[in-house]
Parts: structure tokens; C-alpha cells; sequence
């Protein structure tokens, strides 16, 4: 018998649930803890959990996996309370975008009897709740563990193994460091110009009528939880802002281009941008057919 | 009997013959002028065209409508060769995404035994050729008209009829000038920024490991018909360098913010972008419901 708890039925633990229900295993239990009963109610009758407390009172006893889906303060709040509550031996893992501050940070907090493995599933929804959680947005998507020194090899392995099973397709083990680098520029970076973007227009302007599937995707992520992201920006600050300035710097050259008419700049930098674009789609088709 | 001519059988004029083929009208015959004679055959033996010409002949002088899919400069050049061609009393329309300097330009060239009206289907691809064209991608999207004061109002109407017939929900009049500063905003900004971000990418990451959706959808356009887009950059220069900076703006502020650890400023850009996200969402699930 295994027995998983998800804390926090929110999109990215209401999705682990329901994706754990949709792969599921013999003898495999999921509980839940949520502050919102009704929230446990609703998932209790869809039969995306099989047991559901709205604060800890037998399930961090009982759990061999604790997926905490929160976000990185009150992560953080939850195990200092919690230190004494989780099974020897028990496997830890969390969703944050957000690696190096967090790991330093929780370094002295983690109880000596438990494994906390830290991941990051790269698949996220703009909405916020379980409502919108969905088994779908995992598959095929990317995850990136960032070990540490006091993980077990054998409790990595496992949790890769569950990872890959509830539909993710490529697990990347990774450095903190190397983590919070990327996830600036694959994610944070993309939110700051989503945001930027949509804040741009003149609300005074019909602009809807002008849209096509450009605009409609570029501005998808301007649809934000507030809260969150701004933990997020702040606590990866460094290396988001050499993302940005990153993005400053082309961006920069593309705005010379036009303004001294040089086509064949421009022309250069689209040709760049395709190549790399089509690699990107090459690599994602490579990576579903394995 | 209407006919309709297409001319050039690439993604934006293989869409149209395929979404009038998909909802056809009793005695309505669709013909096509492209040069490469295998994309003829290939739309012939796939019911899209009923008849093709690698270089007009007998097309134009039959055609009651000529869709030109062309790019800016090839239209006009177009045009011009065929003035003595088209059809007494035929429509022309054309699919280019800037307005302005076009019609200034070809203002004299327009014969005057047909009416020209400017158009500029809000739905693409960010592949070229006939392989990709689709009828879907009309489906529910913008169309923009930008008529001159020499256009028929009962030709605008039946264009209009014939254009929302095909799939396209939402046909908007426009002035030609607020034309080319909207598109500047919706279409041109995005691009130069999809393009900016992929090409700010370090190359020898693995960046496809670490990225989810958000990367996907912001650089989906980054794949791009160089030599349509620098045309079209260039040809809407100052509009297009007016969004340019009132992005850079709004992405200096959240520079800002992050750089000072001003998370209020940040949630506040935050709540204004979900905000305006939000509207977009119900305004194009208002208009699909229409």
C-alpha cells in the first residue's frame, strides 16, 4: 500500500489527483489537505481522492509521498509546523518555480527522518483553483527535479518513475542554480512581457476587433495570480533580470532595424528566430515519440 | 453563376479556397492563378479549385471577385500587368496586413472598371505554401475592411456577406490609418517581440528541457516569412515604432519594480494585466456566441 497526500488542492494539486487517478496503481491511496471543505467534497465525488482532511490530523502520519502544492512562503510555513507530523522515511516533494533561495532557505527546517526532493512541474494553468485543475495539462509536458546532496538515489529514481507514469514525458535532473537560470527565461521572463504587453495597449482603443491568434497567445499568461508571481519574480531576482536584459538587448536591435529601414537586418533576425523555432518543434515532436 | 478567382495558392489564398469550398453556394465556381503547377493540381485533385491557370489567361476576364493573396509588393506589380484584364464590375480584394501606404500607393493604379476593397483577414499561419493552408483557422476569427471613398456600399455588403459566410465572425470598417496603428499594436509588436525573445536565448542551453507552455506559445510566432515581414515592418514604420515604445515603457516599469523588490507594484501591474486579459476573454466568448 501506498499512500500519497497532496496539501493544497489548488490547480497543480488538484491536477496531480487527477492524474494519479487517471494512471493509477493497485494499493495506491491519494489524500488531500485543503483548507476548503468543499473543495475536498467536490473532489471526494469525482473520485480524484479517496480521503480528504481541511487541516492535518492522520494523513502526514500515514503518507509515503507528500506532493505540497503551495506556494514557496507558505511551503515553507507548513513544514516548520508539520516537522513532527510526517512518517519516517517518507518521500517530500513541492511544485515551486522557484529553486536556489528556496533550497538555501529550507535547508535547516527539513526533519532529518523524511527525503525532501524538490521539483517543478512545467505545466501550469493561468486559473487558479481546483476547478481548473486537469490531468491533461501533464501530458507530455516537462519536469525538472533539483536534488540535493542528502537525497537518496533510490527515492529520486522512484519519484522519477511516478512523474513519467502520470504522463510527463521528459524528467530533467538539475542544479538549483542552473534551474532558477532557466526558469527565468523560459517562464519568468515570458510572464514580464505577457504583462507588459497587454498594459501597453490604450484601453480607450476597440481592440479586440483587431486580434488575431498573435495577440491571443502572446498575452494568455497576462492572466496572473498576483500573489504568487510576485513571490516568484522577487525571490529569483537576480537571474530574471539578466533574462530581461537579455530580451532588452534584441529587442533593442530589432527597433534599430526598423528605424533605419535596414530589411536585411530584420530579415537576418527572422531567419535566426525561425531556425531556432523549428528546432524547439522538432525537439517536442523528437521527444512525444519516444 | 458568381466566380471567384484566388490568386496565389499559398496559406492565406489555399485557406480561402478551401473555406468556400467548405461552405459553398449553388452556382459559385472557384479558380485559381498560381505559378507552381503541382499546387494547382494538388487543389484540383482535392476539390479546393476547379480550374487553374500557372499564369492568367482566361481567369481574370471571367472573375466577378479576385481574391489576391499576395504579398505587398507583388500585389502591386500585380495590378498593374493585369489593369486591362479583370472583369467589368469584378471586385478585387486583397490580404495584406498594412493599409495605409498601399492604398496611397496604388490609388492610381486601380482601374477604374473595378472596385477595389481593402482587406486583411486577422487568421494566418506561421507556415507558408498551400500544404498548410486551412479552412479552420478562419473559423471565428477577425476580418478588417478598409474601404476608399471610391467603393460601391453594396459591394462592401456583399463582401462582408461572403466573408462571414466562410467562417470569419467579426468583419470590422476601418480607416485605413487606424488599420495600420492597431495591426502595428496586435500583430507587428508581437512579432518583433517573439522574435526577440527566442534570439535572446543562449544556444548552447538545453533551453527545450526546461520550458512549458508559456515559452511554446510566446515563440510560436517567432517562425516567420522573412521577407513578408520585413516588407510589412518597414511599410508600416512609424506605427509600428510607436508600439515599440509603449511596450518598452510598460516593461521598464516591471523592470523597475523587480530591481527595487516593489512586490505592490508588481501585484498592482499584475491585477491590471489579469484584468484586461479577462475582458479579452469575454469579449471573444461574447462574439463566438454571437
Amino acid at each position: 500500500m501506498t499512500t500519497i497526500a497532496i496539501v493544497g488542492l489548488g490547480v497543480v494539486g488538484g491536477s496531480f489527483a487527477k492524474a494519479l487517478k487517471k494512471y493509477p496503481q493497485a494499493g495506491e491511496r491519494v489524500l488531500a489537505i485543503d483548507p476548503d471543505e468543499e473543495t475536498l467534497q467536490t473532489a471526494l465525488s469525482e473520485g480524484m481522492i479517496d480521503y480528504g482532511e481541511t487541516a492535518n490530523e492522520t494523513i502526514l502520519q500515514q503518507a509515503d509521498l507528500v506532493i505540497i502544492g503551495l506556494y514557496p512562503r507558505a511551503l515553507k510555513d507548513f513544514i516548520i509546523k508539520h516537522r513532527n507530523d510526517f512518517k519516517k522515511g517518507a518521500i517530500l516533494t513541492d511544485v515551486a518555480g522557484v529553486k536556489g533561495v528556496l533550497v538555501e532557505q529550507l535547508k535547516a527546517e527539513i526533519p532529518e527522518h523524511v527525503d525532501f526532493i524538490y521539483g517543478h512541474p512545467m505545466a501550469g494553468r493561468e486559473n487558479r483553483g481546483y476547478a481548473y485543475s486537469d490531468a491533461d495539462v501533464f501530458e507530455g509536458a516537462n519536469y525538472l527535479l533539483t536534488p540535493t546532496a542528502d537525497n537518496q538515489p533510490e527515492n529520486i529514481e522512484w519519484l522519477e518513475q511516478l512523474i513519467k507514469r502520470i504522463g510527463f514525458k521528459r524528467v530533467t535532473i538539475v542544479q538549483p542554480e542552473k534551474h532558477d537560470e532557466m526558469i527565468a527565461f523560459t517562464s519568468q521572463l515570458c510572464h514580464v512581457i505577457a504583462v507588459s504587453l497587454i498594459n501597453s495597449d490604450d484601453p480607450n482603443r476597440d481592440t479586440v476587433k483587431f486580434i488575431g491568434d498573435s495577440y491571443r497567445d502572446l498575452t494568455r499568461i497576462a492572466k496572473i495570480n498576483d500573489s504568487l508571481w510576485s513571490e516568484l519574480f522577487i525571490e529569483n531576482k537576480d537571474e530574471l533580470l539578466a533574462a530581461v536584459e537579455g530580451f532588452e538587448k534584441q529587442f533593442q536591435l530589432m527597433k534599430q532595424a526598423i528605424q533605419e529601414d535596414n530589411v536585411d537586418e530584420l530579415a537576418n533576425m527572422f531567419k535566426e528566430s525561425t531556425k531556432r523555432r523549428t528546432q524547439l518543434e522538432q525537439a517536442d515532436r523528437k521527444q512525444k515519440a519516444e
